[in-house]
Parts: C-alpha cells; sequence; structure tokens
C-alpha cells in the first residue's frame, strides 16, 4: 500500500546497523511498503554481503541504490520532519531524554500535516539504540507498545510496525483542518544550536565542561515548542546580532 | 503490552516453516508481545538450531515449551476463534478462495467478542503459505495491505504486524455491545463436513473426483455464516438422522 501523496518521500535512515540480515530484512520491507529511500549511517557490517541479500530479495535495490552517511546530521540534512524510535534510551541523565509519544500517536501527528517534502524514520542500532544527541536531532521519538518484561523488538520488526502504521493512515480519508508543515528542519535547529553554543561559550555562560549538558536542554525544549522555520531564523537572528555586537561594540 | 484479558490464551501457530532465523524472530516476538503460546505445525528445519536461537533470544523459551504437530487440523483442535494469514493464495480456483479481509477489520471483528478461550493466528509457509484446504480450518483469512507489486511479506514480519495490531486494541476501551462468542471450532466444522461428505458420497450426490471440491464450497458457506455451536449440532443431527435412515429404512 502506498502512502499517501501528501507525504512525497518517505525515508528509513538505520544508525550503524550490525548486522546484515537485519539490514536485508529492513530492505526487503521498504519495497513491501514501498519506502523511497533507504539511507544508512555508518554501518558495522558489509550491507552487500550475501546473507542480506538472501533477506532482501526485491529490496536489495534499496541496498544497492542507498546513500551511507558518516553521521546521522548528514543522513537527515535534507529531511523536513523526522521521527526516531527509541526503544532503548540512555536513561543516565532523564532530564535530557526527548519525549516518548507512543508510535500511534506521532503517526496521527504527522496526519496534520498538509504536505511533507521528506519524512523521515530513524532507527538506531541493534544494542544500543540512538544516543540523546541522535535523537534530538528528530522532532518526535516515538515507542513501540511492547511487554514491559521484554520490550526490545528487533530491529526489522520494529520498521515492519512503524511501515505498518504509515500505511495505515493512508486509509485515513479525513483531509479537514490540514495545517502546513513549517516546522524547522532538525538539521537547521542543529546549526542554530552549534552557532548558539559557541556564542554562549564566547560570553561565559556555558563552561566547555557543562556546554553539551545545557545546549541539549534548550535544544530539547526548542524541538519541543515546533519552532517554525521563520522563528529559527529569529533566534539565529538574534545570535548573529550579539555576536556583530561582541565584535565591534567593544571595540568602542 | 499484554492482550485484554478477555482474550485469554493467543496462540501463534507457524505451519511447515522452513527457516530457523523466522522461528527465532517469531519466538521473540511472542515474548515481546506476550503471546501465551507459539505452535508449530511440521517444521522443515530444526527448530533448535543455533541460528534460531540467535534470533530468538530471550523467547528461547517459546521453541523450547512449543507444541509440534503433524497437520494445522491437529493444531487448531482446540482453539475457539482461528485467523488466517493469507499472503499467498492458491489462485486456481477462485470460488473457493475463502474471503479476505483487512487485518484490521479482521482485528475489529474479535473486538465484538465479550471472552475468547483460545484465539489463534495461523502463518503458513515462507513460499506457498496455506492451502484452500489449510484456510477453511480457520473462521476468517485476512491480508496485510502491502505494495501491490511486493506484496510478500517476509513470515516474521507478518507476525510483528499482527501482534501490534492485537496489542492496539487492547487500548480500545469499548466494552459496550460485546457478545458471546458462540461460533462452532472451526476443528468442530472440519469433523461435521467430513461425516457429511461421507454421507453425500454414499447417496450419490458427491462423486469422488469433485467431492472435494464441491465440499470446501459448502463449508466455506458455512463458516461465513458464522455457524454457532448449536446450529453446527442441528446439521450433525441431520446426517446422522439420514445415516440412521439410510441403514434401517432401506431395510423395510
Amino acid at each position: 500500500m502506498k502512502l499517501e501523496k501528501r507525504f512525497l518521500n518517505l525515508i528509513i535512515i538505520l544508525v550503524e546497523p550490525q548486522g546484515p540480515i537485519n539490514i536485508g530484512s529492513v530492505a526487503r520491507l521498504c519495497a513491501n511498503f514501498m519506502v523511497d529511500e533507504l539511507r544508512i549511517v555508518s554501518p558495522r557490517c558489509d550491507i552487500h554481503s550475501l546473507e542480506a541479500q538472501k533477506m532482501a530479495l526485491k529490496g536489495m535495490q534499496y541496498i544497492n541504490n542507498c546513500n551511507v552517511y558518516e553521521t546521522l546530521f548528514d543522513a537527515v540534512g535534507d529531511c523536513d520532519l523526522v521521527l526516531a524510535g527509541s526503544g532503548k534510551l540512555e536513561s543516565n541523565n532523564a532530564s535530557n531524554e526527548p519525549i516518548q509519544e507512543s508510535l500511534e500517536s506521532a503517526t496521527r501527528w504527522i496526519c496534520n500535516f498538509q504536505t511533507i517534502n521528506k519524512l523521515a524514520f530513524v532507527f538506531g542500532r541493534e544494542d544500543r539504540g540512538l544516543t540523546n544527541q541522535e535523537m534530538l536531532l528528530s522532532h518526535k521519538t516515538f515507542k513501540i507498545g511492547t511487554n514491559k518484561n521484554y520490550p526490545s523488538l528487533n530491529l526489522s520488526h520494529a520498521v515492519s510496525i512503524v511501515l505498518y502504521e504509515l500505511s495505515r493512515l493512508s486509509n485515513n480519508k479525513n483531509t479537514k483542518n490540514l495545517v502546513e508543515c513549517d516546522l524547522s528542519s532538525t538539521a537547521e535547529i542543529e546549526i542554530c544550536f552549534s552557532e548558539m553554543e559557541r556564542m554562549l561559550r564566547k560570553i561565559g555562560y556555558l563552561l566547555s565542561h557543562t556546554s553539551a549538558a545545557r545546549i541539549s536542554k534548550f535544544k530539547k525544549y526548542i524541538i519541543r515548542a515546533k519552532t517554525s522555520k521563520n522563528e529559527l531564523n529569529m533566534i539565529r537572528g538574534i545570535i548573529h546580532q550579539i555576536n556583530w555586537a561582541l565584535n565591534n561594540l567593544n571595540k568602542n
């Protein structure tokens, strides 16, 4: 079942997958559900191996055509809306964790938008999931409801459930009250926050050893606020102006 | 996520699975979604192999405790409600094919019942699915909506999607207008039809070479009619009475 046309490009992104069987299985699922593109961040195995091919079957085209990226930041660079699966969370610092939603609620949210040019779903490492930093490269993180005593789904099964849930959306013919998707991309937010971090360190608000944690908190808040492109530009404008003032006003 | 309590026992049945990776993957899913029992009909590989174990992880208990059956008829013998996945249909005789529903509609149907003691989901062979005869051992067959050009899901992905869809039901708190599940079991229907077939051949209504096809049509109709235990008993009573009459009245 093809996704609704208003989701123009559906992209599946795997971060550092370790198992060729998983990669092949995900490629087959991409064919089963007419995904537009498979992207892989720093694979930890041979993605073209015989094991991957055996599982991919007619989905092998997705592996042959897949773009490989060094970091997740590079992989989501052109994506308008990014959602990340978060079966396993780094739990050291609870306040840094993005708020999780159920898969169902996350996909319902997507449904509110008129058009999404590039919609990406990110899946983490088989053993460790995504880091908190990587999760902050997504607009929302979601969790698939499983047994609390053994919640950890195999990577390809998580992908299959997400694609099925998305295909169910296509049956939802309610197109009333749709809103324009004008969110800042997570790549834009990331760039804005690098600039902000540099500036805040320059003025002595952030110290190098606590900088990452504090900026993460702020970034999480901005993502949760569903920041539009205009709003993010405003923040960037302020940062640039502060930088200009620091460089020029001090001279007088 | 545990299924609602009114589904007392959820059973996954694999028919002649060929791949140990698939069996292991399904066992892990059983643990992820708190399935009650895994049953396997005539496995075509070593279900305890290292490959299966590697995929099963904490789900290995399901393989260790699984009951192995010779035929699907044996495996569904004690099941109250049986649903079968039908990604691949034998398409020689369209009229013999049970009516397919979407997975969503099939699970919605299950939701109408107050209590189901043993609810079974049957999944066919990786390459050939279920035979038409096997599908007639289910109350309903369902299909998962995928790409028409490449609809064939890997076995374990089909299982993952079904278990996810069932877990979504648990969120449905609407318990109004539930009806008692009083359907004849598919095993009871099968036994009734063996008796009917024997009788109809005895009276010359069925000929041996067309018997299977005609009785399948009739059976399909009876399954579709959602026959209750009482109604099936009525049919069996008529058959027994005809048999009695044939044996006794002719003597006079």
